[in-house]
């Protein structure tokens, strides 16, 4: 039997060095991690579910997961033992731009760029170094959902299935110029310092927080927005007086500025950068000749959702992924106006679809799956 | 018979001093115009028609919109006169922050806020000291849009008709959120020096560079740019490398780029805040019984029209529009992979669009419109 450490609590392993797909090689690289109920894997089964967090999340899926994860949840840990790392770049105790280098100093603009395989190839490394070589299913939204897909397509014979949330193939023109812009608020913030503001005593905190301002309105679906806030001033300010200014707000703005110091306070401006970077070279198409080739060659049972109100990944590129990967399980459209950000806050739909997506998966247990494939009649 | 000057060419104006809507005063305003076409105004007609520029626009229609204004075509300048001005605010030759002040100097931060009723209103005092005093329609797409809607509701009698793209009824929670980015990055740049900048040999160009940026993503659908740039690289960069880096770009980074630099050389900083202000504060409803009662109260015969892709202003904004004017002359929507942009660009179904706001006036203009109002079995 496994023996992962104690349940619930974060723990980080050495995993040695990694070599970055662009080449940048990353040393002696620590990854975190947490799990929740008894992993149990044999030679031909295991009950272990890999859950990949988003840009800003971390290991602890039982919190920005709340509801959907524990025992007789959808994702029941009563059955399943379930594993979350905290992605490599990251700032949650994996090694990332704000960690420190072997030599002592901080990592900082050292620190390569890095895409979502390295972020899997790096996860893939810990789980087999844990003695997890199958997994029962692997899961994610968003940066998640990359994540998912490239397990599915660099380790197929690991990943028994995938459930790909509010994601795309690739990035799209769309979301490059969007991240690009929030990637240039940091590092022309004067406080960036060139990524090597660690332990200097300043932060770029003005340019990160025009980065989550910008990002949380693409996580935002404007119906949702407009619906708590329309036009309200922020109460006792006065944002149409006689002469503009940044001190008199309407309701939205006071809203904004408080979701980008909750981000401050928790989250490292060198791992932001260093995961929209990560975001902006997601492509499963790269060297793989190309995006419906790749697609049509992932032979693992795939489950996409998507959500109707996202601007940041429309359901329309859900629907193409729906269309070309090569074994789809199932579809589901989660119907919400919060727009991407329904991927983490619409539990009810959620657990619905992640109840139908293991029912498929356990219909699917009663036949060799590599032998039949999925059943599309079913 | 009226005499304008010179048609096509650039005149201006002084109208005096406007009070705005919250209490500032801006001495000696100048107001820029250029007309198209032979004014007919009588006691009881017009041939007049004032279209109405966008945040960027100038009165320049026959440039913006080209192809639908002129002799023969959609706003056929052989059967209409076409007039447009240049917004209070603006920097193509009216009154604005970049102009000078009685004193000598520039208004810069001196510039009261305005709001879009300012703009009309200002308008409206051109349009009477040139002896025109009935329109036959008002046209106009987004801050275009909302002058018009606010001409229907400012001056009734005197807007015959009005023809409204890509707009809503006030500012939305999102849009605020966005166009206040917007405005941050420019006031946030040390070389906007609160914004008397002028003069002083230098100017908040980085910060109105990602300005334009991040609005030109709200203007341009997410279809239309992947289906050009995708996940291109800019041609001899390598975004791919080791190192992130700000000089290796993406394709639509490089354009992004490009757009910044197009408008920097054509736009001023204090009147893009001044303006971008201005849709902050759009709402017909305020001060007349809130949005719906605002809009209810309309008697002008309106046509609605709206872009399926249009992320800044959806169309579910122009439906709501469309179910909620007094006097519903028609609907329109535009499809296209363009966004909100499509009410400049996509010419063809604007053309259309036009043509059947023109024939549905001219079957009105057969029985007097204030007694029966619009015919909706027409």
């Amino acid at each position: 039997m496994l023996s992962l450490g104690t349940p619930g609590e974060q723990q980080v392993r050495r995993i040695g060095d990694v070599t970055t797909e662009a080449g940048g090689v990353i040393r002696d690289v620590h990854i975190a991690f947490r799990f929740w109920g008894i992993p149990r894997v044999t030679a031909t089964d295991s009950n272990v579910i890999l859950v990949n967090h988003a840009l800003t999340g971390d290991a602890n899926a039982v919190d920005w997961w709340a509801g959907l994860i524990g025992p007789g949840l959808a994702i029941d840990t009563d059955v399943y033992c379930v594993i979350c790392t905290n992605a490599l770049g990251g700032c949650q105790g994996s090694t990332g731009p704000s960690s420190p280098h072997p030599d002592g100093r901080f990592w900082g603009s050292r620190f390569p760029a890095i895409s979502i395989r390295d972020i899997v190839a790096t996860d893939h490394k810990l789980l087999t170094s844990l003695g997890i070589d199958r997994l029962a299913a692997v899961i994610g939204g968003s940066m998640g959902g990359a994540r998912t897909l490239e397990w599915a397509l660099m380790y197929p014979e690991m990943t028994t299935a995938a459930l790909v949330l509010a994601v795309s193939a690739r990035a799209s023109a769309w979301q490059i110029g969007i991240q690009c812009a929030q990637i240039a608020s940091i590092e022309k913030d004067p406080d960036w310092l060139g990524g090597d503001f660690y332990s200097t005593g300043v932060s770029p905190d003005a340019g990160m927080a025009t980065a989550r301002k910008l990002a949380h309105l693409t996580y935002r679906g404007e119906l949702e927005i407009d619906e708590r806030f329309g036009t309200d001033p922020q109460e006792g300010e006065q944002p149409l007086g006689v002469f503009r200014s940044a001190d008199e707000r309407f309701a939205v703005e006071s809203y904004l500025d408080y979701q980008a110091q909750k981000l401050l306070a928790r989250f490292d401006a060198g791992s932001y950068v260093a995961l929209t970077e990560a975001l902006n070279r997601h492509d499963v198409g790269r060297g793989r000749g190309g995006l419906n080739k790749a697609l049509a060659s992932m032979s693992v049972p795939t489950f996409i959702v998507g959500v109707d109100t996202d601007i940041l990944y429309p359901y329309h590129q859900q629907e193409h992924l729906s269309r070309n990967v090569g074994n789809l399980l199932g579809m589901a459209k989660i119907t919400s106006p919060v727009g991407h950000d329904a991927f983490l806050t619409e539990t009810r739909q959620l657990d619905q679809i992640m109840r139908r997506f293991f029912r498929l998966l356990r219909a699917q247990g009663d036949r060799p799956l590599a032998a039949e494939g999925v059943d599309r009649h079913s």
